[in-house]
């Protein structure tokens, strides 16, 4: 095969009609896939099932220290599995506030919260002229969903395959005291796959922001959904800024989301004793406790952090597999025409594809056409603007590996085609 | 038994004298009894144990529609679920959100939406010079945090056996665009057990206030809570506002809180479509969904809205022997001295005791030395102010009726010996 860049008028004609061709008989094929979002697959729930006979009729719903779980109480979670999730973290359980089903939601309660009461003391972001978010791009269209609901601006950060860019990152909030957070996504990102490399993570925990009140999102949500059989986690972030007195500057979450049940999960928050008791008070307003028994339930199951990242092993070999699926396709049929790039991620839930400058729009629109959804182009980006028109996030989970695999082939065959028409356009 | 107020100085001294002697017998037995707060008892909380038992491993857990409720998905609640508290609040499941498991948290992010974003179009409350609430008194504490809270301005509003004065409601919204909101606990309110008459639901439904914006929150927490055979619900304020075109005007709340497990059930709202539409599109941005495999457990449990009311006929065998108690005791024990009132629900979790002005908060304290925690004086007031020091809440669901009757006994006696006090002073 010849890259695309090399082909004469003519044979870029060709290929276009020959590739046409083939889209055609695709789309008479009437495919019904949705791939937009990062679902786990029926089997992967599958593998959560017997959870829910860990708790039955006959049994005790107490916490070790008789705290019975059934009953009102408990603001920040049982001791059980503040326990749990600060191994899985490697912080203190006095670090941990467990919550409900969602991760989005802490993020999201926890942003209002500055929104309308300030943090630690200080002025409430409402009623701030103006507030700026930076967010490394790409990156999760939910986190930038939370900062637009706000109104807060948000800045571009680009990315490598160490993680932001952290001069750029270091200055702009050394220099601007309305920057009040980052979004990040640390491990295995949202979409690019990519974790942050030692010497960011440190750089992260040594920031000087202008503002007090800056606040880093660190959204570990993929920190156990390793896919390889020998993962390199990023370095404890907490561990870093007490080496440089930071640790009020950063929020951790995470979820069970995709290790049990998407929505039916435990949801935690990791801070600094002094961020987590601020939290506390104002989350006490809005509710009496989260759903303890469902948190037992994850205990009894899980039992402890070994508990939980043994279980994500059974995870990882029925995704990995629809990764290499992904990857192959790409090698073979994309990767010697020169027009794309994209990134081997080692976990989490996607895998991040560029196409040529201009074509990302035409390639999902290609897609839904002949029946599979992707996620939206410039999503992966705030505003749903994506500077290039390049970037598409795939989400291999859901699907078979058979469908996954018809679902690639028309992929790939829509990257021909609206990379040969954008050339052509030339 | 001789009226307090009858008594000569000197009876009334020996009267203090005697009663003094009972309170240090009961100190030195050192109970240690907690009913601060309206808690369903452990013999409750049984009754809702074979609801672990009806989803299990081998079981399917999707809805009757196919959709699997273990994954991603439904930010409005499973349809069912959505079916069963419509019929139990006679509206559409178009006018219900069913959320997680806490309608004061339903009742937070909703002031929280009003405040930051406005409603229907409206200007953030968090814009505007004043924001007030009206609040029937007495009332529930946690309503009063989350306007305390957003330092929204609350004004009392008295309360009789038919619900709060309309004349002043009516008068008030009327005249004061500030007044935002009304917190209202229309069935068997808390703490005082009154159920709102149908004129004073026909008034509330036919309110014209100044604000556009002005919301009533009808916190219908004990809607299926009965102590008597043969209820009384209050008028659909649905259907009254149908009547008068003001739909938008009401946020209804429910929970299963004190029906299933505290903390474990699940909390709806009713409103508008309009509302309903409005609240989805913040929400959506908050998260992806609440717990389904929750909400299936209740219908598949429940059944139905027949099943929720007849599964509240069993909680009743429970809790109004306990009422029973509170009420016999302050009867034989305080009726006779005339130096006090209260009212005998004929439903939800609390009696409402009024004592002398300014000896709650003695009684509280006197009650608390001796080992019986009550709900603080004043805490049924905005600002924990109580202005005649008054109002007590009686919680008597927690304990047993064992523990209740010494814990009643203590009650009485510490109302005694306050009064006397009170009465010597003068």
């Amino acid at each position: 095969m010849k890259k695309l860049s090399e082909m004469t008028h003519e044979e870029l004609l060709a290929f276009k009609n020959e590739t046409e061709k083939q889209y055609l008989d695709f789309k008479s094929q009437g495919l019904h896939l949705d791939m937009s979002r990062g679902k786990p697959a029926p089997a992967q729930l599958d593998l959560t099932m017997p959870m829910l006979n860990v708790l039955s009729a006959d049994d005790t719903l107490s916490t070790e220290k008789g705290l019975d779980c059934r009953n009102y109480g408990v603001l920040d979670g049982i001791p059980e599995a503040k326990q749990m999730f600060a191994d899985v973290l490697g912080v203190k359980p006095e670090n941990i506030i467990v919550y409900g089903n969602s991760s989005l939601a802490i993020m999201f309660d926890t942003i209002t919260r500055a929104w309308t009461h300030g943090l630690l003391g200080s002025t409430p972001w409402s009623k701030l002229d103006k507030v700026k978010f930076l967010c490394p791009v790409p990156g999760y269209d939910r986190h930038f969903g939370i900062t637009q609901y706000y109104g807060i601006e948000m800045i571009n950060i680009p990315t490598d395959e160490n993680g932001p860019d952290m001069d750029m990152v270091e200055k702009l909030v050394s220099e601007d005291a309305s920057i009040k957070g980052i979004w990040c996504v640390p491990q295995y990102s949202n979409p690019t796959g990519v974790s942050y490399s030692d010497e960011v993570v440190k750089r992260f925990a040594a920031l000087k922001p202008k503002a007090e009140d800056f606040r880093i999102f660190w959204d570990n949500a993929y920190c156990i959904h390793h896919l390889t059989d020998s993962p390199k986690c990023i370095l404890n972030i907490f561990d870093e800024c007490k080496k440089n007195g930071t640790e009020n500057m950063v929020y951790e979450f995470m979820s069970t989301s995709k290790v049990s049940f998407p929505g039916a999960g435990v949801a935690v928050l990791a801070a600094s004793v002094e961020n987590v008791e601020y939290i506390k008070k104002g989350l006490g307003v809005s509710t009496i406790g989260f759903d303890k028994i469902n948190q037992l339930r994850h205990i009894r199951f899980f039992k402890n952090a070994e508990g939980l990242k043994n279980h994500m092993k059974l995870h990882k070999n029925i995704i990995a597999p629809k990764f290499a699926v992904v990857i192959d396709q790409l090698e073979k049929n994309i990767a010697p025409l020169g027009i794309a790039s994209w990134h081997n991620a080692e976990g989490g839930y996607f895998i991040s594809f560029d196409a040529m400058k201009g074509c990302a729009k035409r390639i999902v629109s290609l897609c839904k056409e002949a029946g599979v959804v992707l996620t939206g182009a410039g999503a992966t980006y705030p505003y749903g603007n994506d500077p290039d028109d390049s970037n598409i996030r795939i989400a291999p989970s859901y699907p078979t590996v058979e469908e996954l695999t018809k679902a690639m082939e028309l992929f790939c065959i829509c990257i021909k085609l609206a990379s040969a028409e954008k050339l052509l356009e030339k």
